[in-house]
């Protein structure tokens, strides 16, 4: 029941952000998933993440926040739908931990109300990583896209390589 | 990671229906996730469901048609988030297939924003059942209540079971 089913990519209502990596699935399966490890590569610089909280199954929360360079804090709850170890995480900011849709005045619009797919193939021995951020509708896709969807998607996925690139995850 | 989960009741945002039943959880799961049957007893006459869309992976549609009395018809579309058979069953309004948020001018408010916990428990030779509405708010929560939430899910409950009693779902 949990077969893994295709993602239907519809670039008029979704961003993708497409990648090869020498680092193999399971350490960007772990930069996903360990908390104080999302935390280092999570948010381009100068921004960081102060805080993270994942429960790694479907309903679990997965919230984040994010730090100006100012130290402003941003807080956002989102909720886990699906994992499929070193293949697919999805989760999304429609709902809360618990599959709770989000509360009202809290509800996320525009540009912040996505699913985002994370999809890893093994290829050699590195990774052929592609996320998704699927939105409900064309505005909202157009609008994170010009907040800098590829820019800022892709120089974290950079600070992910470097940071698993290091010396203590080596096998 | 697909382990069963505690669920969360928080009364002031969600609202349950509790019974207990003799008809078997293999049955109940089966009048919950085949449209054909589905499309018997979702709705409490003389309301009926004129169509069933019903994709049972995480990501799938969860797409149903009500239709009045009086013949007008009221699609819906939601998503699958969780399958575990003949245990329990996860949807949501607040997505759509591919774990796509729903369309703002198409996305449910208040009463209509929830989503669904079918959490079966075999007792016996019949089942315990619990189903759940989980809301953002307590507005949500309360207009769906004053909706009529326990009549109606119980009438479409004593539906199911009149249906699944039926000689043709004898063992």
């Amino acid at each position: 029941m949990n077969d893994l089913q295709p993602i239907t990519h519809n670039p008029s209502l979704d961003l993708m952000l497409e990648r090869t990596t020498h680092v193999p699935v399971e350490l960007v399966w772990r930069a996903w998933t360990e908390p104080e490890l999302l935390k280092q590569w999570f948010c381009p610089k100068p921004w960081s993440v102060s805080e993270v909280e994942l429960e790694l199954y479907p309903g679990g929360a997965f919230n984040t926040t994010m730090q100006s360079p100012e130290g402003e804090l941003f807080p956002s709850e989102g909720c886990v739908l699906q994992v499929v170890p070193q293949r697919r995480l999805v989760f999304t900011s429609a709902l809360i931990r618990g599959f709770r849709p989000q509360p009202p005045e809290g509800n996320p619009v525009g540009a912040f109300l996505f699913s985002g797919i994370v999809d890893l193939e093994a290829e050699g021995e590195g990774t052929r990583y592609r996320a998704y951020a699927i939105h409900g509708d064309s505005e909202g896709r157009n609008s994170h896209e010009a907040m800098g969807f590829h820019d800022g998607w892709g120089a974290a996925f950079d600070q992910l390589v470097e940071l698993m690139s290091s010396p203590e995850f080596r096998g």
